[in-house]
Parts: C-alpha cells; sequence; structure tokens
C-alpha cells in the first residue's frame, strides 16, 4: 500500500491525507493470514503458496490523465513504459523477479485505436525486458484516461528486502541521480517537450520513461549484506521517513552526499530540493551494515553507481538533514520548504 | 481479459469496440510463459509456480464514477462489496478459491473520511466472507471515483475450469436468476432508491451488492461434471457467445427456459430482454455432458438454483434463441434487438 504525493486537496479541506489513509487501513483492515508473509505498508505484498519453491510478491499502481501525467507531455508509447515501470520498481525494490501483469484501462473515447496500440506496444516490452508478460486486465470507459497495473514475481531464493530490517549505525545508500525525474517534469511545466541539451534530454528521459531498477534490486537482495530496502518514488524526503518508522530509527543524512542532478539549476532549478521532494525518480534506498559494504564495489559493471547518503541512527523515524553551510536540521515528510 | 459494455460511444467514432480491442491484445501481446497455464481472454489468469501444489489465479476489475455507478444509488459500504463482489466472481466462475485482493482508488477531494472507511469496510468484510484478504493497493487523486481491484486466488486438487472446452451436446446451465441487476438498475433510473415492494427491494440489493458464486463455482469444478464455465456480467447475449467462441460450438438457447425476473414487468421491465442484455448478474453459466447431469440435483442447500438453458451444437461461435412463439433466430452479441 502506497500513495504518490497526489492527495493535496484533501489535506486543505481537513480530511485525511494519504498517510493518515493508509495508516488507519493498516489499523483497521489489515488481517494477518497463514500463507501472508507481509501485507499492506510494504512496496509489495508478500505470501507463500502451500508447496512453492518461492515467495509470490504482488503491487499495484494508478496513474490517471491530468494528474500522473498529460497526454501533451508524453506519447502512449512512453506512457505505457511508465505505468509498467513503476510497478516493477516495486518489485525490484524488494528483491524480486517480475512475473506477470494485469492492466485495468479506463479510457474516454476519443483515445485512437493507433494510440491504443502505441500504450500496449510500451506496456508489454519494458514488461518483457524485466520478464513480465501481460495476463490479464480489464476495459472501461471513463473521462480521462486512466491505468491500473498490478504486477506480480517471485523471489529468488526466498531472500525478500523489506522496508524495515535496518538497524542504528547501519549506512544508507541511493542507486542512480536524484530529482532528474522532477527536473524533467519542469521542463514540461515550462512548455519544453524536446531539447538539443544532452542534459534536458536526460531530464526528460528519466520523467517520460523511467528504468526500474530490478536487476540491481534483486543483485542487492541476493548479496545477503542489505538490511532493507524500497524505491523513491516521492523523493527523500517523503520515502526516507517511511523507511526510518518501518525500521523504528531515525537518521541523518547528508545534503553534500545527495545525488542529485546538478545540471537542473541550467533551467531554474533547485537540484537539492528536487532530490529531498521531486519524486518519481524510482531509484533504490537501501541500508547496509557498516561491517558489509565492501561488497558494493563488487557491483557488476552496468550497473548505476550508488551514493553513501548518511546513516541510521537510534529513533524513531524522524530524518535530520545537515550540510550545505546548516546545522542539523529536521527534514520533515514531503516538506523540504522548512529546511531551506 | 474481459470488458464490459463501457465503450459505447468507440462504436459510434468508428474506433475499435471492446471484443474488437480484446481479440488486437490477445493477437498482438498474449505470449507464453513457462509458467502460465491461461494469459488474456478468460475470467482469470491462471498459472503454476514452481513446487506450487495448487494454480494461482489472478483477475482484475476497473469501476468509475458515473460509469458503472452513481454515488446517489448506492452506498460507500455497498460500492465496496460490489467493487470486490465482482472480481470474486470471476475468480469463481474458475473454480477458486479467493485468497487475496489489493485496491487503487482513484478519489475526488470530496471523499469524505467517513465515506472512505465505510467503502473499505465494505470492501473488507465481503472479501472476508469468502476468504479473501486486502494485501495492498494504491491511492490516488482523480476527478471521478475510480476503483480497480486485482484479486488472486487458488484452486482446488488443480481443477479449474475455462471458458473453453465445452463440446457439442453438452448441456447449458445458468444459476441463479438474470435480469434482476438490470431490473434494479432500472428502478435506480427512475428514481426509486428504496422500496416497500419485496420484488423491488431484491431487484435493488442485485444491483447494488450482488453475490459472487465462489462456494457454487468451487462445488462445480470440484465435481468434475462440468466442462467450461464463465461468470454472466454483460448477459446472456454478449457472454454466451464468448463461450460458444472459446468452445468453438454454437449454442441454442429457449426462451421458455431462462431463469428471467418476472416481477421486473410490475415496472415496465421486458423480463427476456433484461436476461438477455442487462448484464451485472455475476451468476455462472456452464456446460455439461448430457450424461452427467444427474449430478445437478446433489447440490447443497442453499445454493441457488440452476436452469438448464440450452445446448451446445457443432458450429463456431453463434448463438440462435427460440419460444415465445417464434422461430429459431441468431441472437447477436449484446443484440436483443435483433430479437424482439
Amino acid at each position: 500500500m502506497r500513495s504518490k504525493k497526489k492527495l493535496p486537496s484533501r489535506a486543505a479541506a481537513g480530511l485525511a491525507g494519504e498517510n493518515e489513509i493508509i495508516e488507519r487501513i493498516i489499523k483497521h483492515y489489515a488481517r494477518s493470514h497463514p500463507m501472508l508473509k507481509k501485507g499492506i505498508g510494504d512496496d509489495a505484498a508478500v505470501w507463500l503458496a502451500p508447496g512453492a519453491k518461492e515467495f509470490q510478491l504482488v503491487t499495484t499502481d494508478m496513474l490517471v490523465e491530468e494528474i500522473d501525467f498529460r497526454r501533451e507531455w508524453i506519447t502512449p508509447h512512453e506512457l505505457g513504459r511508465k505505468a509498467i515501470a513503476v510497478n516493477l520498481s516495486d518489485l525490484g525494490a524488494m528483491g524480486a523477479r517480475p512475473r506477470f501483469f494485469t492492466v485495468s484501462l479506463g479510457m474516454p473515447g476519443n483515445v485512437t485505436n493507433r494510440q491504443l496500440r502505441e500504450f500496449y506496444d510500451g506496456l508489454t516490452s519494458c514488461g518483457f525486458e524485466h520478464g513480465a508478460v501481460l495476463a490479464g486486465g480489464d476495459l472501461s470507459g471513463a473521462d480521462k484516461i486512466t491505468i491500473s497495473i498490478t504486477a506480480s514475481g517471485e523471489s529468488e531464493n526466498r531472500k525478500v528486502l523489506y522496508r524495515s530490517g535496518g538497524r542504528p549505525g547501519d549506512l544508507l545508500y541511493a542507486t542512480g541521480t536524484l530529482g532528474k525525474s522532477a527536473a524533467g517534469l519542469k521542463l514540461l511545466q515550462q512548455g519544453i517537450t524536446r531539447s538539443r541539451s544532452a542534459s534536458m534530454r536526460e531530464a526528460l528521459r528519466a520523467h517520460r520513461t523511467p528504468e526500474p531498477r530490478c536487476a540491481v534490486g534483486r543483485w542487492l537482495a541476493q548479496s545477503g549484506n542489505v538490511r532493507c530496502m524500497m524505491d523513491i518514488s516521492d523523493g527523500l524526503s517523503a520515502d526516507l521517513p517511511r523507511m526510518c518508522a518501518a525500521c523504528g530509527v531515525d537518521a541523518e543524512i547528508s545534503v553534500e552526499k545527495i545525488p542529485v542532478f546538478a545540471e537542473s539549476a541550467l533551467w531554474g532549478c533547485d537540484p537539492l530540493e528536487l532530490a529531498l521532494s521531486g519524486g518519481e525518480d524510482y531509484e533504490l534506498l537501501f541500508a547496509v551494515p557498516r561491517a558489509k559494504e565492501q561488497f558494493l564495489k563488487n557491483m557488476p559493471a552496468g550497473f548505476p553507481p550508488v551514493a553513501r547518503i548518511g546513516t541510521m541512527l537510534e529513533g524513531n523515524g524522524k530524518v535530520w538533514i545537515a550540510g550545505g553551510g546548516k546545522k542539523w536540521r529536521r527534514l520533515a515528510a514531503g516538506g523540504f520548504d522548512h529546511f531551506s
């Protein structure tokens, strides 16, 4: 059970926000089941069917037109790729191997046959690259394009990484670059949908067709040296507190260590702000015991870089940030504003 | 991969309709996978994980406000029940035991905390009654309430019933009453949301909180006497041709044998038309070899009645209907108009 930063109007109206709703759902509706190893509250649910060699993992994500994307900003093929990628990212973040997915599509009457075909092309080609096959779905009319995908995967050697499990003293790492997708979104909001600049193209690509870190996630899970992992879908300021809360720890991170997308300053972005609060990077966040960190030097070529961004501390879910000439301050969820 | 009759505007605009889209998806994107026993094109996908005792089944359905329901016509609790019921019906129609489900919810800012709670109450209580536990989900903003549920189930003794497998000469059966849900919808469309009349209440209940036939479906699958099965979600005139096409047969049905909801004539409905084209009954349609039909006499008490409505014939997907003083005529998909 996950939520993107999609319910801003609720808080303004005095209604429960996304984290609060999820907490209530967990409190009231989470039920134990002999087969269920992990239910609501992680990147994917995990269960073990009688006799099965491996755990089965399931995750679901919904994309809604004009909230998650605009048709002017993304081609149907890219949209298909992105819709499955955000689900595969959840499976990768637990170390699972994607297997199957279903897609429910709500579509307005003005979606053409060609757009539909391009969407399914993108969807199935990205799925195929990561080993996942389209197994079913549903079609519905709708005012806005609405895509709901549910993806299933399998563990390898029953090694699954949860958000929980990190301990005080563990080192925190992130893959790739943070804030790049949000920098691409800023370009789109400025009306720039294509560019000759390599960094602009890179940002647009990161936003439109994020690459799920399935292979890295599996390698990290198989290493046996990672205590906990999740994907960064809402920015560090929202996701790291979630991991800390799940682990029952605090964390401190250093501004200078965060792998920001510095080039975005060229088009008026604050790279640090985007790394902390931008979202949609779909990179991996994970914790490693200090004594084990050497194993990361053996990462296969072709994997994205990993950056050591901080440390876990005794605590209960708070995140502290320092650097940039400032003292340690609390980093509130989604609240870079409170830091700058 | 299933579709309800939700894309009427596409045909009018010269775009591919639901059956055509699904055919194209199957043609272009269906891929074989060693674990996958049945992909797109049945009520649920079926696979077998390495070592697992049982098949795993997965189905998904999307409900969209103002297309599938109106807030004035259904309480949040009933909507929750219905949203999971239509998915459980797909599992029941293959003889599976429901296990887990995920729900992605797109919601406008004006959904109150209380409505949310009632929705999840309905969702989880209906799921629980049939053995299915909420295992995860996603939340999103949206203009219209959009509910996408994916439900997983397990076979029993690896006995799964598909749409295919029926043969010429097999007898066709339907559970319960057909057209009752559509009769309830007609009441709502006439502004009647509650009533003292028992038959009106029954119709409203059938529309708002259909009961998935999971127990009956399992019993039929376990009997070993059923050749094929599906649920009737779009009315006989749409669903029976789908079953016939999957089996590679024709079928003939008799007007007099169809278990219509005759009481609906009291409020101006044509009971036969609603049974053929109304939809949302979520009853079971199945085929039994003529030599085996005696086993149905041993159905446990408390199960719904079953009606023998016709016979499978040599053919390729066509359905013929007779009775009511008329000669045999072809029943077109969704096309009762062509019959009357």
